[in-house]
């Protein structure tokens, strides 16, 4: 999918991966980039239209762990100001397994409500014209990081979900592709609880390792909206793009 | 770990795997059972006192959504009763993906909590004793069953947190396993909500496919309790109690 031209809404855009990413997404020269975020950020949105003129950027404040009903409100107003969304960007995420609930709200229903939501605009059942989702996940998904074992599987459950809808595009219209980073340099990895205290010095341990800077997981996630594979599990790691392969341990044959 | 002479907690134990667990369990000749579920079926509990008249069976009304604090309460109740808990089994699960928060946090959620309450009483840290916890996840947490994507999702984060308990146990003393029962013919999969009605037949279309009974699950569920590997990932499908071994996509090094 060619990004230049499209309607592009992104959650967390303005976060750790997500603004680097608004920024590769922007000089690409979308139509309009929608940035849905928590906290307002007008010097980074106006970075962002500075960066392309053409481009019309704009922002709502939206919060992942509201009820469906009020996304739905917030997408009925980009629609109608759109008409078109090409692509969805999930990319709500927090890391603090002091706070089980918030993790799993954020990191897991957010994503299910927001992409739920969605479906009423797109869903070819309903009359929609489909569209493409890509959810933010995380290799912690793959294999954990087990000193924060609430985090990690509320990025596997994400990634499920993600895998799942790929396979129901044929019913709905709607294709989705999981991006999957490795350890980046974010403010979210310096510092952050583990489970219980298990390991305090969590993110220090994390930082001793080979990582990615935030450009490169950014330049890699635009090559996957680029190549637009229904399904592909996309793993941005150490500054590279790989496609995993799932192992398939169990069928459900339907 | 033989059963003969533990004192188990068993939440949802008189569920549709449940009760023929529990069943099983009794037979053993475990100290104590003590059945935490949400209804409260006195037929059920008298008729597990009648298979072994040695084991003391009791039940508490337990919801697993309620807040930490609830549980660690009721906790407190059973452990000044027994003195000691060997085995924590954690097996509540709703299957109905028009439910969308309610099965993150029964199936996700629930078990989280349950978990990290028993750890004040368990975690070696704290001076505790360890323990072992068995939970039942979900062969769609390997591969889901994407017609119902947030279950699916739901399973996934549970063998995730599970795997992640195992590898934490060097820690914390406690050790941990999932079991993972594929098809089984219980009441729950008969007729179920599917995500969006992607699929209205979901149960019908399942059960044309090879499955297995509550009593087969049941038996290979005491295998695996019996054998009490620490990380291991059980497969309870068609009659078989298979180890899983998961894919290395990803290592965190730490």
């Amino acid at each position: 999918m060619a990004i230049a031209n499209k309607n592009i809404i992104f959650v967390a855009g303005l976060g750790g991966i997500g603004l680097d990413t608004s920024r590769e997404i922007v000089k690409s020269g979308p139509k309009n980039l929608v940035i849905l975020d928590r906290i307002e950020n007008p010097t980074a949105i106006a970075e962002l239209k500075a960066i392309n003129p053409k481009v019309t950027v704009t922002f709502y404040p939206y919060d992942v762990t509201v009820p469906v009903a009020e996304t739905t409100k917030l997408l009925k107003t980009i629609f109608a100001k759109l008409k078109t969304v090409d692509l969805l960007i999930n990319g709500a995420g927090i890391l603090d397994d002091h706070q089980i609930e918030r993790t799993i709200a954020v990191n897991f229903t957010g994503t299910v409500n927001t992409t739920t939501a969605i479906m009423e605009f797109w869903d070819k059942r309903k009359g929609g014209p489909g569209g493409v989702i890509a959810n933010i996940c995380s290799v912690t998904g793959f294999n954990a990081i087990y000193q924060v074992p609430v985090y990690s599987a509320s990025k596997a459950a994400a990634l499920s979900f993600t895998n799942s809808l790929a396979r129901l595009a044929p019913i709905t219209g709607v294709t989705a592709y999981s991006i999957n980073p490795g350890i980046t340099r974010t403010p979210l990895v310096h510092k952050f609880n583990s489970w219980l205290d298990v390991e305090p010095r969590v993110g220090e341990l994390l930082l001793e390792h080979p990582t990615q800077t935030t450009l490169e997981c950014a330049q890699n996630f635009v090559k996957a909206i680029e190549a637009n594979q229904n399904g592909a599990i996309w793993q941005l790691d150490l500054g590279r793009l790989i496609s995993v392969e799932w192992t398939k341990h169990w069928d459900s044959h339907i």
